[in-house]
């Protein structure tokens, strides 16, 4: 097992070492993919089959329909929806590639049995602390990077040189500096995401469209919810340095909601100055209630998701669950946010 | 009079000389300022000062209080609230800079007339499209440019160094081009735009700190406004290609609207798939009706703005104001953008 942050000469060696024996290739990400898993995922499919690999990627759940643009989703199957497909498949994989997870754990429970299952090697390319790099035989690792897209910039980079980097290949990798980043908004203090996002543009990205794919590919059911949300679904409270939002399950259902309609909303209090903290409730058909954290400044969110609503997460973007009615749930969240700010819990850092 | 688009040896050398003859200098922004305006504004009063000159910083109109947390503001006097103030001290100028326009029009028209009295040399640093030199003894103007802060990043760099890029100055530089790009989304199509923030966020700046001033410090009011246009006052029409907002004067000064408030609202229905047009009509207290428009992909709006709203702009930003109720407004426009989509006429470069 060879763990490596630099994209060292060695790691390179190995990794093409690695590819010189195998033929058949797959590439997971994870569960519930996000830009930053499917544009490495496809990036990195483009560039393997142009060098002869026979290559099929797989997403654990669904892609989301604003990332399903990019050059290389042809090869994507979707575990959630063509599991026996990829059960079947999976035997002939010579060579696993893992990118944006740190863990086998981030796959669907039943592909990592069968992932687990396959004697083939693994590699891992992600930009998430705390590797399990044990399940690996080797690791790309490198948390400084903004995105798994940027780490895989450098690792293609260095393996076969920037004519490697075609235009659709720097288009996938642009969609996951774009939105890991939220626009350049976080995780992007070093210069390199920068002169990696330049070189890309310079590769002939279009970023207007790029965005047009990603951020405006919304359906109008979306745009109702956010407002609704928005205009008279939100409280804010402890002076105003908090905000919840709920959402029932039979307004979800009213309101015409697709999976992943509320994602990011939770954001938008975020935009109201003053407020350190955001909560997004949403009832779940079991009865759960789903509950999603963010926080700006020096706020945290993290220990409080772990303490109080069975979760965890980043520092500033944190969740869990709570098996309770809605309204008993939003008072309580707001009761465990209003005391995190009174006692100061919420800035562990100062 | 001399236009410089690369910011020659001879530009700057013709700058510094300038300089040489001048202590009390002033700058001027446009009206109605923005991130880039301000930011551009108080990084070359900083510079400036730090040079040992004596610096007034002029905004036709106050700034929005998300741009007044930049270093720098301190010397920044609004013309609308200080204009005998600044009536009285523009005799003793002794240099004028413009950032961020193109022509003394730009600014207030009593202001303009103000300056146009003034003796002084006159600088324009701008990346707009076709300058009125011929009022400004050197100008340097670059529309290459994503914004007013990269142009004068450049200007610095050459006539100071970096060293004279402050960690305050690189903030302000850092405000323009996030402002201007949309957050990296049009506008910076050359790679070069990500160096310059490259190098600047490398200087220190904390980007999510900059984001958090500029896009995370709305009123409460503002909002509750989004979501309600979001939720009901927005209709998509043309198959779904066009969208309209109409807020009535009740409307808005019911919500407790503030100038500003409904600033980047007509972009929202842009997010929307399908969405290539959208308007926005506000009813002022004077009875007429402000028309605000935006497109995507190619769908262009500033000849329908010219032909039928008494306005004009950007191809995918434009403007103007109808004299009639706001119900009659309404129709109208919707009437005319349909009609546009329908005979092709806002594809123009097709």
């Amino acid at each position: 097992m060879n763990v490596s942050q630099s994209v060292s000469k060695k790691s390179i060696a190995l990794l093409l070492d690695l590819l010189a024996q195998a033929h058949r290739i797959a590439i997971v990400c994870h569960a519930r993919p996000d830009g930053d898993a499917v544009g490495s995922m496809t990036a990195l499919a483009q560039v393997l089959a142009t060098r002869g690999h026979d290559v099929l990627c797989i997403a654990p759940t669904a892609v989301p329909a604003p990332l399903r643009w990019v050059a290389g989703f042809e090869l994507v199957k979707t575990f959630s929806l063509d599991g026996q497909y990829i059960s079947r498949e999976l035997p002939s994989v010579q060579l696993f590639f893992h990118v944006d997870h740190n863990s086998l754990s981030r796959v669907d429970p039943q592909l990592e049995q069968a992932l687990r299952a396959c004697n083939a090697q693994r590699v891992m390319i992600d930009h998430h602390l705390h590797p399990e790099s044990a399940d690996f035989s080797l690791c790309f690792s490198r948390p400084q990077s903004s995105s798994t897209c940027e780490l895989l910039y450098e690792i293609i980079h260095r393996a076969w040189g920037k004519p490697a980097i075609s235009h659709s290949v720097a288009e996938c990798l642009y969609m996951g500096i774009l939105t890991d980043t939220g626009s350049f908004a976080h995780s992007c203090s070093n210069k390199r995401t920068y002169e990696v996002a330049g070189t890309l543009v310079e590769l002939g990205v279009d970023v207007p469209a790029v965005r047009d794919h990603v951020l405006g590919s919304y359906s109008l059911e979306r745009y109702r919810l956010y407002g609704t949300a928005m205009a008279s679904k939100t409280d804010f409270f402890a002076n105003g340095q908090a905000a919840i939002i709920s959402l029932s399950d039979e307004f979800l259902s009213s309101a015409g909601f697709s999976t992943g309609d509320t994602e990011g909303l939770v954001n938008e209090p975020l935009t109201v100055q003053g407020v350190i903290i955001s909560a997004l409730l949403s009832e779940r058909h079991d009865g759960g209630v789903r509950v999603s954290l963010r926080s700006r400044g020096h706020a945290e969110v993290n220990a409080i998701a772990r303490a109080h609503f069975n979760g965890g997460g980043h520092p500033q973007a944190s969740g869990g669950t709570l098996y309770m009615p809605l309204r008993k749930a939003s008072l309580f969240v707001r009761l465990v946010i209003a005391e995190a700010i009174k006692t100061g819990d919420c800035f562990p850092s100062r």
